[in-house]
């Protein structure tokens, strides 16, 4: 496996380097003579950086792709606070020898961690036939070792490994305290909701390299992959109350709260209702806090524009 | 079973009249002096009538409820172009009397010619695997007979027996001139996801007396029951090719064409892309025919004003 | 002082009733033979009924307005599940003689133990200048008795004596515990924001004894109005630093999140985003908790249509 | 008459170029070191192509203007797909000397046939006034020649020499199946409408060289510009059923469906709706099949981000 | 011809009444016993009134029609602020007899005054073909006879006789205004423009007797309605320079500012834009005004509530 | 102080170039071959220029920054209609020697001729507490500097020194010629509303060098900065009738007109109407007249694409 020496954020202007990067985003370009150059950019866990290709272009252009690990060799030139890295020498890392971890970039909680965590919230779930449904996901060791590794977004909130794990951490422990502050809610049907409301994004995503959307996740969604999985669950367990699958299905369904983003169903009941106000309030709330601190060492009370929220975002 | 003699539309004021009706409304009022009467509003397959009971309101409203049938006396009462009926006496008709085919309006072509066709569009399917799912569902005697039954919408367009059969076959129809017409489209896909784009519908609504949504059609909605149901048939018949069924499960989702009509996705195939369009041709041709022929009578060249659509209609 | 013996919710069919109402509705009605009637609607702290008074109706029209409480006398009358009552006998009572909390619906908990918790959390406030800030707002008596007694809304939630405070606290409970779960937020700013959001409500209404919106919640509404009282007492306390109090003006102005829900401005800091996904959350769970109890004793899973909300809600 | 020996589809990198095209874009730029490039785009009737002129860009950018031909010499550069022409010498061709039929796209049916198919339409109407309003139209020298060339869109669908005529007979087609398959519709009326819907495209445009907005499409539009020219043509024939006329401006006003897609009118007739329906289908099957065709050689099932759709394409 | 002696404004409740009227509304309702009897509203110049016929409806119902002149007998009586009318005999006055002036409202100021001032301004402009343009509308007396009595709208702002001459000289005095405030504006293009805006408004409505669209108001509505007007006055005076007919056509189909208001382009001159604006400013002021106007007298700070502004009018 | 010699609209390309300039945009960019070079725009107030510095870039780039004044060298190169300077040297002009009228774009008409009109309308003004309110405002030098200074908007309309003054001024312009033309308006809340309406974008904008949006531009927006300044000197002045600065504080919120832009409040007085399309119609007939004077010289009928206005704008 892979080990890597120097991470991107402690790069500095000025020094050789040698060391392995993903590469998230390749183009051959052309300068003014006809000379062709690649632009490309390069990721680990600790952030990102430009690279450039000036010599033999077409011919390095064969060695790798998008999406592909490479131990480059080159120097550092900085401007200001950018590095570029001008790359004189590489070679494609077998896919084999690439250990992942070292070049996305992970949930700052521990993953294992969270998964206990979420593990402890099913254990008290008090109804039966919902314990047994949640069994039936963590308990099956395809969908939890997915669960564990997707992101939340391919480029929203939660942009990271172990994302959707810890997005859906953080919305049951929100969802936890609710039950204790409002009257008339089914604890268990809402604790299981929020579980389950984002888990067909398991499928929506390819996220063994770069984050992407898979096929189908662009043609079907997870809203409704995640009520697909959640049928196949209720078949495998026999006797699950039809009345309580069709409120499942409804709150997970309705989860982004209006048609406009992408719900075939509003909330019609309190609990779907809920989880669909402190999903939403979760995944808002971890974009300001990433996008604030990307942009940490500007000297400037604001962040650059936000094109999803079409805002700046005061740091203070 | 009881048979009817006498068809609201043919009903002339000043008659006695002494027939069966469906109740579809039902409302306890207050005159002045605080005397009761009761507003109802009755039909059958040809109509309905507005209908009042002055004397003893309190005794008959215990006697039958919204969506009985009733056996009534009374009069024919008229002004203008409407008829009013006022009761007098009556009595519930048992469930196992009525036959529902005399109060609710139903489809002009007969289901069963209607089916055949349909099951002629089936027979037509070259596709191996796709011929063996419709089989899964129209060999389905419960489906099947649901199918022949239910209405398109419950007041848009199609809203009689049959109508969601006579959509459907509509729409195929369409669809089948389509693939000659244009090229690149994939057949069987188009007409397996025509047949198919509305079968939720069959749960959404309820249609024994009166038309009106199910809990699992307002929980749900027609839109994910249908993909539910293709899940189950698709895991029947075994060996269906996945991207086969990704494609038809997005041609069904994306069916209403944009998220504010409640798609959870909008078209991204050709076939899916068709299918929308058609299918929002046929109920809006269809519920434009309808509404001028309700108001055939009326001498305007202007339909009354159409709530939906947000404008009079030109009669011509 | 008026104290009622008789309340609305124990009238039962067939009872004298001699008691006083809050009337909220009344108009001068006509039979067909030109005989006047007055329709009227009677309110007192545990629900409203309708009222009829038949005779000589042009008289006691003169006798009392819309917002008077009237003693009267009459019969109970019904039908299903509703109630009338014809009156035939009345007299204003005058105002000195009213207690309002005999006539308006009134927050569940104690009013004034809501109070102490909110006191308590002003206590907890670290930052010197924004707890002389709420001092000054929460020792200023008149606010105290206006905010102790303002509704939260006309019509849509929290619509009770009480509810403005009831809504605020609640409100407060769940920023208090974010404080705990999400990082990097000003935890006294955050509480400051939510005790003051809503202040502006205690003139947007008026609640002496219907609800209504006063000429200023009209013309200036309550948000621009909080920033007015904000300001007055920021200026008394002194070396307030202008920073905090643009954020804090910030997260009041945009705390309707957008737009279209009247905020001039749009959250652009964590504690304003915050703010306004639980002050939206906490506004609609209370509106879908009263608006299922209105209706619990109806026999549908559902509750009527909700035209705020656009949907029936499903209660389960 | 220019006739061309080699197309832009059959450049190959590295070979020699000696050949005319029509300049589609021109941009005089600057390089780094002030040495002023230009930037064209080449364009023949098989597809366009990048071109750059390194060498005395001040003089050659004075030779030749956008929508000119040239005859160009130089050599093909290429990476991956994309080919680029370096240009060393040119000359523009006489106007006098252009084939535009080289330099266009052009409709892959044959443009007689098509109209040979579209006079066959206009021979079976049989209203007398509705088939001698078409033989003025289509007997009209000028408009005949104008709408034989017009393309149907500047970019969205059918975007080509003879476009207009493709899409209008396309559309005439399946109004024609539709005759049969739908009841109470005027059939003469229909196909009428379908014929003249899109006739003021034919000034909307300008397409001797560069398809564009012509002044009076900008400024009024093909739709109102399409009521003018029904107008002169229904005075020019006397004795035209003033109610018709109407129906047929309506018609023609309302095609785009709603006020957002600039039609003053929505459809209020069956035919009206047909006809707005049909257009609208036929415009995204085309827009689907043109932009899956465009990318065809991609190695992806998705098309590139499709801007007016808003969304990728699946290629399948 | 039938001159008035007691106006609407001006009668008394428990007064005798011997007058005529304009009926406006009719509808045969039905009383508890199933008697029917009529609601009808009454109008002339100075307001309207509701009225009834409690006896012998079925007869009387068969002699007038909404539309009709009635003279009537009967007597008022009253509730606060509204006076109803019983009617006891009546008859149809022959349109012969009628003078439309007594029972419609009408412009405040003269229309021969008003409209000797819009011929003032017509022999301002300098431009001859402008000017003979002008000429070739208000020489027109089928034109001019029609342009001095239509409303400039069905409901909103100036529905009287006489109110679309007003609005039109009310814009064009401001426009004449803003000639000297703002530079670069062509005056004769923007008086010419403004005198024609809403030319085709005389042919929109039906206004003589109760005002309502006409089959071509619905179906080509004003705007287009103009240009044909314009089309056929611009081809009788020959030599009329193009582009300024297409500046005029613009300006025309864009007064309207947006799509979503029927016009089917923007505006994109400088002179369309400021006829927009002054178009819409008048035409709101006027409906503020009479909203205001209308409610006069109640005793309230507001206006009952504007449906089409959504809101309540402060009157101060 | 600095002077100028040489403006830049007065710059020919092959000059020498040996002059002061406003930097207002400044970025370091990345040749080919890893060689920086400096972007930058020069200002000064006759127009903008693109500026080149090719040698010595990351240290020239220490020198200045954007918002500076810069004394350059260098030399003017041409393309087309475009003038590009290329530096070879520089030194930052000191703060204390910048005269920026020199540097920033300024009203034509000349700012204290402006201001003189203005305090005329304050004089003409009859109501004492309105009058004194005026002064309160504009006797007040802080006030006042900067309401001659400030921009009425960043990039939209007036976007130049004393921008402000003239929008204002010729928005009461306007009202004053309303006041004469329609009836039932309080002329002095008119003008004063006129006066007021934008006050707070003195606070709104930064305008000392390049505009720019203030913090608290962005976190309150002039809209309720205006009122708090209202509220100010309202109280100050004591006495003045609460009824008044509440429609005063109604007209200053709701003068964009509706909600989407940013008003809390929608038009409900008939000034706060008025004020509303006036400010509306001066903004935008002021932003279409500098789009068409920026593109005169362009030899096309329409100005390059607006991107607010979402069209292009017809020259004529």
């Amino acid at each position: 496996m892979k080990v890597k020496a120097v991470y991107i954020k402690d790069i500095k202007p000025g020094e050789k380097v040698s060391e392995s990067f993903l590469v998230t985003e390749k183009n051959l370009a052309f300068s003014q003579r006809g000379a062709p150059y690649l632009n490309i950019r390069l990721k680990d866990k600790t952030g990102e950086v430009e690279g450039k290709i000036w010599e033999n272009a077409i011919e390095w252009d064969k060695v790798f792709k998008k999406g592909d690990v490479i131990q480059a060799q080159g120097g550092a030139v900085s401007f200001k606070s950018t590095i570029q890295i001008t790359i004189t020498g590489l070679r494609k890392v077998e896919d084999a020898d690439v250990s992942l971890a070292e070049y996305l970039p992970v949930a700052k909680e521990g993953i294992d961690e969270m998964f206990a965590d979420l593990m402890t919230f099913i254990e008290q779930i008090q109804t039966p036939y919902l314990k047994a449904l949640l069994h039936g996901f963590f308990h099956d060791e395809k969908i939890t070792a997915m669960f564990k590794k997707a992101p939340a977004a391919k480029g929203f909130h939660h942009v990271y490994i172990g994302g959707l794990l810890e997005h859906t951490l953080s919305v049951i422990r929100l969802l936890d305290q609710l039950t204790h502050h409002y009257q008339g809610i089914n604890r268990d049907l809402l604790i299981t909701g929020g579980i389950l409301h984002d888990i067909g994004k398991i499928y929506e995503y390819s996220y063994d390299s770069i984050f992407d959307y898979s096929d189908q996740g662009r043609l079907v969604g997870h809203i409704v992959i995640g009520i697909e999985m959640l049928d196949a669950k209720i078949a495998s367990i026999g006797d699950f109350p039809e009345y309580v699958a069709m409120e499942l299905r409804h709150l997970m369904l309705s989860h982004h709260g209006t048609y406009e983003f992408g719900s075939p169903k509003r909330p019609k009941t309190l609990e779907a209702l809920i989880v669909h106000h402190i999903d939403d309030l979760d995944a808002k709330v971890n974009a300001f806090q990433e996008f604030i601190e990307d942009s940490r060492n500007d000297d400037s009370h604001w962040t650059p524009f936000h094109k999803l929220f079409e805002r700046f975002i005061y740091k203070g």
